[in-house]
């Protein structure tokens, strides 16, 4: 039988995948397949894959940080310019809005977060450069050996896609060649953006084994890919056990993986708060959490209360705007399955359903906007199945009794991406403020003030990460231009290497005038003196 | 019958060990019982250590950089105060001499380091705090949650000691308790060290759980403990198969684990610089492999040089040199099996023994200086059996063919903390050294040019690390400040956080005037604007 899937990016050329399977997309609105066919690679693929990312890898040691910026620019103008096909199938295959989500949101900041990347590799400002001038030792992070493996997540088509995303733009940026594989939700959009990534690679001069690109394996050539003697790194955004299957398989080799997991993102919400504005507090959670039909990373998964009279009513409020709130499509079957089975969990272990809880009420594939309602009690008796991800348009309220419990409630949280509180804005939350911030600070990446999580800005100082098991790893984030890159390097460091000899960042003369440096202890742009 | 061992510090007081065992530390020279008794702790004595620590670390929460700052510098001057306890204890257990290693080099770098890490505590240079004014969003490294476990090597009894070294400096100045693991080899050096670590403690005011010390467990209380869930982090430097062990424990649950295994820190010596400095560089090679008796991280185990009449003439010095030398004493019995061992594997696949190959020769336990040969084809045929650690005074020569035999055989090298090429100073050696720096440098942390790699000086710019299986991530170092703290800190970003529960550091104000912070991408010691 002839194979009738799209073809895979391997090795400079579009292919005929070596396939063990195949794959039929869906539309999340009409439950009907897309029309397209993608394949399952075998593990052959990956090792063709693999072997070719090693080789661009070293072909990118003579490829200057200003040609990989051109590339990154390129590649962003070509998004722009293929922006309708994008948007287009995008659409079909998430469900998610053409202009207020896609065109509007996504894509500009998928091609904002290229150009910042493009920026980071021209000015290295993510590279530390250190001298010392005495012993004449010099230091910076470089491309790792090898090509990075990137898996991107269901939720976010372009700025999370595994070949237009987050991880992409870092992994490039920092000098390494990627091997996308894409997401089963949205491999034809994928496919476009490999498409324009491969163009732009070639007009730009990398190497051909840049950019390549997989649809799917199954979890033991996955294993296979991410443990892979000539690989360098990989990076994951996706569920929790999928992941750990794989982190596994790379521990054991010594490879490092970084790795997004899963997180709840608990909000409190302090008694003073509630008194002064709980009508305000209550739209921007229900926006929040309803946003992109829940499916954010950073959704706000729990609500933590203080029991009193203002708490009953906040719930009443925040309860009739869930049930009168319009119902968004969820992602796949899959998605709303595990929705709807994280619910039955969470009612299991005796949370109450406020509102919502049944499948259906939107388009396609779709899950009543959904709120529950624990006790402190309840929840300290089973904090870990209490604080199991529900990944969608759920949330779950637990109400504390007093302050006492509800910094119990805090120290039981897991490792989450994020942790906001809302205070009083006159100073009536200060001391509880001050007894919750500092429990909750050690088990976010981001913690936040009056303020929703679910907004993930792209700047230098952003945090997305978080204590295990919201990432593997506490110390980086996968947002936030130039931390993301130092993921997908390594740290080299030259001891008494003759000038001419080593990179030209590194050398007495400041090349470009404008690197920032760290000689002796003090940052600058000068010169060595 | 009474428990006779030495007590362990848990919890802010010497207490009798739960133990499992004991055992008796020997004097290398004299191959004699020291006459001191040690426990093995069962996993009572760290449930106890590790759930104080996890207090200590919420304690620290509260203390002042300046206060961490203070207590590094004040237990320096009592480390000094102490000096000749410590030398004549450390004498006894690893037989280093007291004047050329202990008291003139080993205690001065110990003592340096710990003031550059009180420096680093106090100037925050190592949080790399981030400022972005237009989204007030800010970030920066900070403590863990919980303690550090530190796991110190045999090599260094004051430079990477559990309780004084390198690893103790960076987890203490990055705001963590220690919870020491005494190496078996030199366990009343660590203790003395924990008297001085703990008195300079109380004095400053820092929590009684700050500093805590266990001497042994056996492995699977060590996997217990590196994977405890109130656990922050682990720093290990030690044997590659016992920090496996570890290293999948800690894995397994998430918790970071920071490596450094095993190396063999290959020197390349090219064809010009044989022809113009041959007997200098035998000296060099001599003295940098016979240092310490060749117990050190870096010593070079592996010379790569390429065939010509300059290679066995260089070959010959370097056999008489090694017949010539003294031969020092093993640090112990279990060092010198494993040495033997070690050259008896690489005997066994085909390595030919030049000079040494037999215990003794030395003052108690000890080995004849030993150097080996093997072509390069058979270095091929079996790459990995021939870059096993032989941890001692022993090295192997491996003569290539021509210029692409030898950067095949950099090719196969697999990851080192170093990593060095000699070349002749005329030019003649530019084209090959050209052909292997590219390999080289990305299987090393360090690369160094004319210069053997076992001096590791403590500056920013060091990197004391390497790809694996050298260290668990090729992404962070155990020497240099402030780097090496970044291993035992997460990063906290903080989103519309109210200025006046901002972390000093991060406020608008620089609270010093000489902090070092990135705002809007430029570095700066000045105020936000």
């Amino acid at each position: 039988m002839p194979n009738q899937a799209q073809p895979v990016l391997i090795a400079g050329e579009w292919r005929p995948a070596d396939t063990v399977g195949e794959f039929h997309p869906t539309n999340p609105q009409t439950k009907q397949p897309t029309g397209e066919i993608y394949p399952v690679s075998s593990i052959k693929d990956v090792e063709a894959a693999v072997v070719t990312a090693s080789e661009a890898s070293e072909q990118l040691l003579n490829v200057s940080p200003e040609t990989k910026a051109q590339f990154l620019e390129q590649y962003a103008d070509r998004i722009e310019a293929r922006r309708e096909d994008l948007v287009e199938m995008a659409h079909n295959e998430t469900s998610y809005p053409k202009e207020t989500r896609l065109n509007g949101i996504e894509l500009p900041r998928t091609t904002n977060q290229l150009r910042q990347a493009a920026q980071a590799a021209r000015d290295q400002s993510w590279a530390l450069l250190t001298i010392d001038t005495e012993t004449d030792i010099r230091s910076m992070y470089a491309a790792l050996e090898g090509g990075v493996a990137i898996f991107g997540p269901n939720n976010f088509p372009f700025a999370f896609n595994s070949i237009s995303g987050g991880d992409f733009a870092a992994a490039i940026a920092a000098g390494n060649p990627v091997i996308g594989k894409a997401n089963s939700s949205h491999p034809g959009t994928t496919r476009i953006f490999a498409e324009e990534a491969f163009e732009a690679s070639r007009e730009t001069g990398m190497p051909d084994g840049t950019v390549q690109l997989i649809y799917r394996t199954d979890h033991e050539v996955g294993k296979r890919f991410v443990s892979h003697p000539l690989i360098g790194a990989t990076g994951y955004t996706g569920s929790r056990r999928a992941g750990l299957v794989l982190k596994e398989a790379a521990d054991k080799v010594g490879k490092p993986i970084y790795l997004e997991l899963s997180s709840i993102n608990p909000v409190a919400i302090l008694p003073g708060a509630l008194r002064e504005r709980a009508e305000e507090i209550a739209d921007e959670f229900l926006t929040s959490c309803l946003l992109g039909t829940g499916q954010f990373c950073t959704n706000p998964g729990i609500i933590l209360l203080i029991k009193d009279e203002a708490t009953d009513s906040f719930l009443d409020m925040a309860k009739e705007k869930f049930a009168n709130a319009p119902v968004g499509t969820l992602l796949s079957e899959g998605v709303l399955n595990n929705l709807a089975g994280g619910v039955e969990a969470l009612t299991g272990v005796g949370a109450e359903l406020l509102v919502g809880g049944e499948s259906g009420g939107g388009i396609g594939f779709s899950y009543q906007n959904t709120l529950l309602q624990v006790s402190g009690s309840q929840f300290l008796e089973n904090p870990q199945a209490l604080q199991q991800e529900a990944f969608g348009n759920e949330s779950l309220a637990v109400v504390a009794d007093d302050v006492e419990q509800a910094k119990e409630i805090t120290s039981s949280f897991e490792g989450n991406l994020t942790g906001c509180i809302y205070t009083a804005q006159d100073g009536s939350d200060d001391a509880l403020y001050d007894g919750l911030a500092p429990i909750l600070r050690r088990k976010v990446g981001r913690l936040l003030n009056d303020k929703m999580p679910t907004g993930v800005a792209v700047v230098p100082a952003m945090n997305h990460g978080g204590p295990y098991p919201s990432t593997g790893h506490p110390g980086f984030t996968s947002v936030g231009i130039p931390a993301s890159l130092l993921r997908f390097a390594m740290l080299q460091c030259f001891d008494n290497i003759r000038e001419h000899r080593l990179p030209s960042e590194l050398r007495d003369k400041n090349p470009t005038g404008t690197l920032w440096r760290q000689i002796d202890g003090e940052w600058t742009q000068g010169d060595v003196k």
